[in-house]
């Protein structure tokens, strides 16, 4: 151990790891990482396989792979990304049509599947063909009729009781971290900080497994959010497979970001989509490098996803839209009045949620998270089936209400009264009065509406996987398709308007209500997730045209405005703050003007910082300040007066090693003292052998003086991902400050100044 | 001045900037900003604000519009760029015709315009119309013949010699820093450089200017990089509106990250592409908040640029394509080799250039600028005349050699030989052999490959605007289009082969030429920039769809891992480098076991640091030491003694400082003590007045261990922007690390071992 010391001399702070000390350098469950620690170490690995890539031509071939393996695991994530994607798109399809019926000439077949295969099948009645039977058909042999009617409903809600029941105790026996989204979580790993088993094996089967029931159940959620998880299970999983990936929590964040890209790439089929959504939304440490394979990862997935082909219409997204006319300047008021109403459902859902969870954690309603699902599946269930509207599956329902009307449309939706000598195309139809059946349709629309609104609320968080973006998508696009159906109408009606004159003469198709749904839908999950680019251009890849760009950014601009006047945080970062992760948000501004000095830790009536120092301590000193505190670190200085700092040891460390020097070291008793300096004395023979420390000592730890700016302070820790700082006056160690402190702080300012997000 | 002891108290740095010192605070030309006091600076300026704004309305009002300026210069900077894109293309265009002839209608026309406005012009002699006349035509009333080819050729070097002069001679004389691309210095502004006029409103005017003269002359030059130039002078122009901006150099820096994000996005009608570009590319520090804006100013542009519709088509993108039939797994082999080709060019044309530049700044050659430029022009028109594919302008070429044959396109390219029986619609043509044209067309597109090659080396960096997007662009799709014939022709002549076997039966149309020249382009673009991302989104943008995704990444992907093995850098991070700019690449991995002590000066020969202590130094010695060396800032101690590090002072405040308090501040002479501590002594009556200067004095220095690894140092300066770096051991101030001195040691490891690019 001796020689060690001159190794350290040079400072490479990572050399223990090579010595036998078990897990020195790793981290505890909850506990927050050292970015620049690990990064450091990764540096050390990868100096090590350049040097020895110059020895033989098979360690030049192992580094060459070494350096290939991100490409590889990106590569795998993207593969099983898309192909888990695909299998559960199929899976969600087959179980929601269970519901209601069953394809006698192959039960494993959705009911589209099942007319597909049929040949009796014309375009008019694709919904109806002679093997697919309704539940009423198959047991009473009746299709209509009350007690038809009541069968069913008795069934779908049964149905929809048992998946979700199958849900929650899967989740609950098996995988506790399978529920929820799953984002907040994520994001909050990627900032660094361990949660053990959050993306483990067994979360990434019960979630697939248990989101195809959950979405099935007919719930109001999607499985967009947890397709991020499953995917950055994948990215986990293969992670394992490089030792580089594994053993370095860093790097291994890489891959998670790029999976998180894969993840939203199949759940809308919007690749560039997903890796800016992983970029603005998710990330916390997003090099260039991992923006190039995440993109790349997210190609994989798209592709993969295309190929398995769920939808039946070789279509990379999840909505193809494809509207024939252009929007007009003055249809640029209803777009901004969506963006408000986004807005203001997004500061609903977010408060309303919120207060909902926290109930749940605070209240008897948390330890009875079956019954809460099985209700909440009972009520969704028995509300939903009347309405045509809410009983199918809410991404059929979006698809619906995005789609244009075509002159042939069968749906209640597009029952507009056609002019009978009319000879246009299919492609361009002019506005024409609604039918009655329109009319009904606005009617369970509104009903819907307000059904989704408050059911929402209450879903999200409950103990089986849940996404946002659909539910809060339905929302928009209903209120969209609403404003749409009026805004054409009163155009149609009322040509000679000064605001309609100018674009909409008489029999030309002005105004197109599927527009407006996907305007609708992109104001309301800005309002919810304060996405803003890649929410753009995820609707940009579902429509495939910059054409319709300035409606969706005015809604989405004026979604996060409103929303933003109520509160700066989106659904994600009031997870995060309930939840109490140590997050520190990279778009929160601080801008307050405390200083290091008023924030670090003792505060001026405590007693001063427990310090060790570097030739005074003995073993049993040690041993003592560990029991008695529950500190994660110790700086250490040159004596306890003159209060120089040489450096900062892990509580962890300073337990491991003191354990493993016990137990192999001879002589090493409570009396020892402890050397933190290079050249340890040596012990007299009549004192016991002393142990020498200095290769766990940070040499380098981090210090800023106490007139550093809070914002500064902020500014470091958020970039550099430090855990701890310490706080010196002319070369003196004064206090320290941690990553916690940091975090208490800035809420306890944003408190005091809510007005101040006003200009920001 | 007894009470801003207080003030400083509290500590804020920034509070001298209230006081009268004129200057204080502000940066010399090619200097390095401090990103830290910058932002510091911006937070106290927003403080005021909103603390303000609670007084009156008015005040509120303000902090408002205060809050929304960001977003209204963004709206100015989107509307000028495209306007200015717009205008440039459309000089653009009838410049580069009147090399050629003129339109007899309206002198102003394009050759296109003027074919435009003519009723007679049929598809078919689209480019023959009476009202366009050659040269020849107009004077010898002839259009054929040798002396008419002899007049048009003439006057064709004529029109471009005058051209190129102009430009140039406008270059010298009005503006020097319009020359070049202007992305390599950019970036370097955009790093934190101060380059005074570089983005002033004579380079905006003259650039303007001399790119449409450069660009109409026929070199081979692009003007992508000078709109992107273009714009960021914009960006400057119009922050100056808004103190917000134009007096905080961080503040600054984000609307020009925007600004290259509008000129990206007009130059190829790719907003989506631009916004990336800026920020893999071009931008250093670029908040989340910043990318929102970005987008903004790239959609106003865009759509500003298509409003004015200089191509005649309503077209966002430069070179609209649309293929008819997909590509097949077989194909991506002739796509790698295509990438392996823009990785060769890249680094050909990357070292070419290089070399050619160094020459020019070291040997006579640089003396001549403006007969450099005639030089090159004259070889360029006198070589580029005879030969149909180099004569027109090289936009009109990529757009050819992209797009598709169509039955009836009249193009030499497209002269294949169509069966008489030939039943199928115009959209989905089989594979045909080629006819004698295409074989004509291929010995030309050969030969004015070679041209391309070799005079655009020599061409870029010469003293006009030049961007090499375009004529890169030009190399790539030659090379492709060729590649396509071939592999074409091959498929046609041999379905039987086994690699055609699968998918090319005879009949089908199976290869697009035109992709391969698109793959091409973007394989050659990636060989010179190494851009990645942002490349293969603003392809998917000219395309508008995800099918080609896959080819266009492949080659891109092996484009770059080409040419990063035989050197890391791209042509702007080797222009940066030739010129000395002090840029840290965010990209560059530093991965080497120095420490901070190794690099920090004084070393350990040299004599000891030059510091100040905090209150006994006098006026004089302070005056001494500015006038001995010329550093750029002293750290402050207690005493020479202990040590002890208290703050930092630059040089140009101390200057500016004690010339204020000689001019102003009575009884301050040389021999005053100058004092950095809160409370000065009462100076006695018989000693002159102390100079107290604790407001100058920056008291959060940034401070480093002399055992922190380099990689730690280096990721610091990254990012947090720092000028200079503090070094100490057990808090005694030990040395000093500028960003120069880490600049230098990352020159100094990547020359020792050049072979760890291999694992990056």
């Amino acid at each position: 151990m001796g020689s060690t010391g001159e190794i350290n001399g040079s400072g490479n702070l990572m050399d223990f790891l090579d010595e036998p000390i078990p897990d020195v350098g790793t981290y505890e469950d909850f506990h927050t990482i050292d970015w620049l620690r690990e990064k450091s170490r990764d540096t050390d690995r990868h100096r090590k396989i350049a040097s020895k890539s110059k020895e033989s031509i098979w360690e030049f071939i192992k580094g060459l792979l070494d350096a290939w393996s991100g490409w590889v695991v990106m590569l795998l994530i993207g593969l099983m990304a898309g192909t888990l994607a695909g299998v559960i798109d199929l899976a969600v399809d087959w179980m929601t049509d269970l519901k209601e019926g069953v394809c006698l000439s192959a039960f494993w077949y959705s009911h589209e599947q099942c007319c597909w295969t049929s040949n009796e099948t014309t375009f008019d009645d694709r919904d109806k063909c002679p093997q697919w039977q309704k539940w009423s058909e198959l047991m009473v042999g009746r299709s209509e009729g009350a007690s038809a009617y009541v069968l069913n409903y008795f069934l779908y809600v049964m149905w929809a009781l048992t998946f979700a029941f199958l849900a929650v105790s899967l989740v609950r026996v098996f995988a506790p971290y399978a529920c929820g989204s799953g984002i907040p979580e994520i994001k909050t790993i990627l900032s660094g900080f361990i949660i053990r088993g959050y993306l483990g094996k067994w979360t990434l089967l019960i979630k697939t497994v248990t989101l195809v029931l959950a979405v099935s159940s007919g719930l109001s959620l999607g499985k967009e959010g947890p397709l991020v998880h499953v995917a950055c299970c994948c990215g986990n999983l293969f992670s394992g497979l490089f030792s580089k990936y594994s053993k370095n929590e860093a790097k291994r964040r890489e891959v998670l970001s790029a999976a998180a890209a894969a993840g939203v790439s199949v759940a809308f089929g919007a690749p560039i989509g997903g890796v800016l959504f992983s970029l603005e939304e998710v990330s916390y440490y997003f090099p260039l490098k991992t923006l190039w394979r995440s993109f790349f990862a997210a190609l994989v997935a798209a592709f993969t996803l295309r190929s398995i082909n769920p939808f039946g219409n070789s279509r990379l997204v999840l909505f193809y839209v494809e509207y024939h006319t252009p929007w007009y300047m003055a249809e640029l008021f209803p777009f901004i009045l969506l963006g408000v109403f986004g807005g203001l459902w997004g500061t609903l859902f977010v408060r309303g949620n919120i207060a909902w969870c926290h109930r749940r954690k605070t209240t008897l309603l948390g330890k009875y998270p079956v019954l809460e699902v099985i209700a909440v599946t009972a009520i969704t269930a028995i509300v939903a089936f009347p309405n045509p509207y809410t009983r199918r599956s809410t991404s059929e329902l979006i698809s619906e209400l995005f789609n244009d009307c075509g002159a042939l449309e069968s749906s209640q939706l597009c029952d507009y009264i056609n002019d009978s000598n009319m000879t246009r195309p299919i492609d361009d139809i002019p506005d024409r009065p609604a039918g009655p059946g329109v009319y009904a349709a606005l009617w369970q629309l509104a009903l819907a509406l307000i059904f989704k609104i408050v059911i929402t609320i209450f879903t999200f968080g409950m103990k089986i996987p849940s996404g946002l973006f659909i539910p809060s998508m339905a929302v928009g696009a209903i209120a969209g398709r609403i404003v749409g159906i009026g805004v054409e109408q009163m155009a149609y009606h009322h040509h000679d308007w000064i605001i309609f004159k100018n674009w909409c003469r008489p029999g030309a198709d002005c105004v197109t209500p599927g527009l407006y749904a996907m305007v609708g839908a992109a104001a309301c999950l800005g309002g919810v997730t304060r996405m803003t680019v890649s929410l753009v251009v995820i609707m940009f890849e579902l429509t495939g045209g910059l054409e319709y760009i300035v409606p969706l950014m005015a809604a989405a601009v004026t979604s996060k405005w409103v929303a933003d006047a109520f509160g700066k945080e989106g659904i994600y970062e009031s997870h995060i703050h309930l939840n109490g992760y140590p997050f520190l948000d990279v778009k929160d501004e601080f801008t307050h003007r405390t200083l290091a000095t008023d924030v670090m830790r003792p505060r001026r009536s405590e007693p001063p910082l427990v310090v060790l120092t570097q030739d005074s301590t003995t073993v049993e000193d040690v041993e003592t300040l560990i029991k008695d505190t529950d500190y994660n670190g110790f700086p250490v200085v040159v004596s306890k007066e003159s209060e120089r700092l040489i450096g900062f040891v892990q509580r962890r460390d300073l337990l491991l090693a003191i354990k493993s020097a016990r137990q192999k070291q001879d002589g090493v008793v409570s009396s020892s003292v402890v050397y933190f300096i290079e050249d340890a004395p040596q012990s007299p023979a009549s004192s016991p052998q002393s142990l020498k420390l200095r290769r766990i000592l940070n040499l380098c730890p981090f210090t800023v003086t106490d007139h550093t700016p809070m914002e500064t302070v902020v500014d470091i820790f958020r970039k550099l991902g430090l855990r701890q700082c310490l706080v010196t006056r002319s070369g003196r160690l004064l206090g320290i400050i941690t990553k916690k402190d940091v975090l208490r702080h800035m809420a306890q300012m944003a408190n005091q100044d809510p007005e101040s997000i006003l200009f920001n």
